[in-house]
């Protein structure tokens, strides 16, 4: 696949311009009707894209099939929103024409989509969080219409993907340049797309390096528009004392499966363990270590991260302080990563900000901490996280209140007694955090709240009733929930 | 007042910020309690406030106590949202654990407050935007601390709303230090003060200078934070022909009004009016310009406002094609601004940039068009707006259903047969627009929906009840509305 040029890349985004005045009017229920028809082309490609997929990803087929259900989930739960209708915040002021000192007119407000979003596909989810991914399928629900910059990593994959979305566009009878979809290699295929001036937002899944590099050029764009940047996380995990205690063994087999899970290449993925040094946090290394010794190599997601990934796993083994505890013992072929588990004292991670940074695969970093006022102090010294983790016994846990206050600061996500990897998607779900695991704390990219990035409120004041959306209308004849006078309200 | 230095701008954020450790946990009837209180205080230091924000503004007493009046009822809107509870957006998804082929956990979200605020006092509102105004209030409503930098035009009128606020925080027993006020005339107070690492949120009300330059600052910081900047706007009024048939002479009346209103000194006054180039449009000409020539030179809020006023009114009308219709009759004393009426051909008007900038003050561009299509190009030429207006009689709106359309993809409001100044402080209310009228086209700074601004969604994942805050218990003690696995109850 070539790399887009500047030309093929204006004429993609003016289409999609050109058919966003056309999709911004789109109902609700036909854009549902469209979400359905995607999850449905996205199925009928059959085989060829567990294959394809798994092949360019080196992710297992089994893994690649329940990535594939996560999908088209999505796409149905984001149709499943949209059917109900409420997400639009339809909010009515009505008229008081004898107010005093002045009449108050009526007002009315509801969010509408923002215009094209370029979408940038992650290499870590070929399927849910690339071409038609959890960012594209947000965005087409708000109404926008979507440019995918296809990861190069799985452009076979991401191809296989877009024709079916574009399938699907065809047979709901709306334009197919709703959906534009790129290749690049070269940082300038991303960069000419985000300084488009049709442009008007960007969703993006990868490294703070990349991340913030969008960032800074949407800022430095005479128009600015709001990057939503997923840029990982080291996602620290606390385990108290007596949790420790009694079932070190569990808790040592349960982080094994997290920090390998995939290759370790999950934002989530729990980065640093953290507890008192003392015997029941021995026992614990020593059976995480074991289990990390058991484990086999997984070949990673491409070249490139591989050897990130093996160079990263030197420089912070290399770190003062930092011992090696344990690796996987099979022999590792070239592009494969090599599980690791190394251990640094508290003192040494305060300082240290290399100690704090993402090691993008199967890598974690205990710290042992003198007491549990050096273990808030680790809590207190960590940057913007995705999420924060603690295991504890109920009676430490409601000792420990503080330290879970300190957490809520910086994280988006706060689980107990679980792992960290695995984000449900749901109405719930925050996959968010503050800077530098993202770079708009506000938002989510994962769960139904993730539509929220693409669009922005309208208000509409003394219209006639004619003007108005259906959203809005009196009689609320698509039946949402709606805010009347203040009042939750389906009247 | 001495401007802050880098050292006591230092010490009053570090204070907010232990003082926010406190806030955070506060309840919403404890802060309702507060903004009740803050209201109170003011409504307490009586004449003196009235007087002394009419010295400091220039602005007549009348207008004065009828901003002390929104100012207020700002406070109490903000609030009756905490009391009734429902903004903290509680969702709560049960868990699966019998769900296949992994458990469901039980996942609950709401809203939490970011952090130390930055708000910087407007110079145009010394009441309802500065001290404790609008960003003030909705800051304090959300949990977040503030600091506000009193605008350099109003000292002693901020420094008496100060006094209340602290007053307030003591009789309801909080600490003192959740509010901050400090002065500067130097640039570089405001920029010690978003500079601050404490710092989480800045809002702003002002010109697109300043707006700009807080936001480009934000961005550069080690950790970026959100700039709500506010920077106004031409408000473009489209005149239909027959509404402009019917009620020239009416319709004059109303915009001459809205155009002086306050000295022309609101960000939603009507900068630009558009219309048909015919014998209705001259009429509306002459009777707009016979109010302007009636119609009285008045001070303007600071001697700085005034130059730049007289400035920019002089490089408007000095414009190819600009024709200068109208100003008032009266002659004018130093630090008042003449109101003045210009015009000016649409392909002039398409060609330079120059006069779609705001003039801040009691000016007004009427843009002629040679036809409708002319009317939709300048439309199509306009950069982001706080609103939109539409006169039009019922039949001519029908058939104007594109240009609307055009309108909403730039402003945040439209208005149908009404004047833009007056923006009503409601739940439907939506004060903002697409950049260059603020940083932030998705938030509002007038309205309910501003406490959204300062705080952003926290996750908790299998969480023990005892540790869960009240919004996302058991039972729904605080009745509050909340999403039940994607279903609005109170339940």
């Amino acid at each position: 696949m070539k790399d887009a040029t500047s030309i093929e890349i204006d004429e993609v985004v003016q289409k999609a311009q050109d058919a966003f005045l056309v999709f911004r009017h789109t109902s609700g229920k036909d854009k549902a009707n469209l979400l359905r028809k995607i999850a449905e082309e996205i199925e009928a490609i059959g085989d060829e894209l567990i294959t394809t997929a798994s092949r360019e990803s080196n992710l297992p087929e089994a893994r690649i099939i329940g990535e594939r259900g996560r999908t088209t989930g999505q796409l149905r739960l984001f149709a499943s929103l949209l059917e109900e209708g409420s997400w639009v915040e339809a909010s009515i002021d009505t008229a008081q024409p004898d107010r005093q000192p002045a009449p108050k007119p009526d007002i009315r407000k509801m969010l509408i989509p923002l215009g094209v979003v370029a979408v940038f596909g992650a290499s870590n989810f070929p399927l849910a969080f690339s071409t038609a991914g959890g960012d594209t399928a947000s965005a087409l629900a708000s109404g926008c219409s979507v440019i995918v910059k296809a990861h190069p990593a799985h452009p076979q994959t991401s191809e296989l993907v877009a024709r079916a979305i574009w399938k699907a566009l065809e047979s709901a009878n709306l334009p197919r340049e709703i959906f534009g979809h790129i290749y690049g290699k070269s940082a300038d295929v991303g960069k000419n797309l985000v300084l488009h001036h049709a442009v008007k937002a960007v969703a993006f899944t990868g490294s703070f390096h990349g991340g913030k590099a969008l960032f800074d050029l949407a800022n430095q764009r005479k128009t600015p528009i709001p990057v939503f940047a997923e840029m990982g996380s080291i996602n620290p995990t606390f385990f108290l004392p007596t949790a420790l205690k009694n079932k070190a063994e569990n808790l040592a087999n349960q982080f094994a499966g997290s920090i390998t899970l995939g290759g370790g290449q999950f934002c989530t993925k729990p980065g640093v363990l953290i507890g008192i040094d003392n015997s029941d946090l021995d026992s614990f290394i020593k059976h995480l270590s074991y289990q990390i010794t058991q484990s086999k190599p997984a070949p990673m997601l491409y070249e490139g991260i591989a050897y990130s990934y093996d160079y990263q796993r030197q420089i912070l083994s290399a770190q003062n302080g930092v011992k090696l505890e344990a690796t996987a013992e099979s022999s590792a072929e070239k592009g494969q990563g090599i599980p690791t588990l190394t251990s640094v004292y508290a003192q040494e991670f305060l300082k240290n900000p290399t100690l704090h940074e993402e090691v993008f695969g199967a890598f974690a970093l205990i710290v042992k901490c003198r007491h549990r006022g050096e273990m808030e102090q680790v809590a207190q010294s960590l940057s913007g996280q995705l999420t924060a983790t603690l295991i504890g016994e109920k009676d430490e846990l409601l000792t420990h209140r503080e330290l879970i206050h300190v957490l809520k600061e910086i994280v988006g996500r706060v689980i107990i007694n679980g792992v960290p990897t695995g984000v449900e998607v749901c109405y719930s779900m925050h996959h968010g955090g503050t800077f530098p695991a993202t770079t708009d704390s506000r938002f989510t990219s994962v769960g139904v709240d993730a539509i929220k990035r693409f669009v922005r409120p309208i208000c509409f004041q003394n219209f006639p009733l004619e003007l108005l959306p259906d959203e809005l209308q009196e009689g609320n004849p698509l039946n949402i929930w709606r805010l009347i006078n203040g009042n939750l309200s389906k009247a």
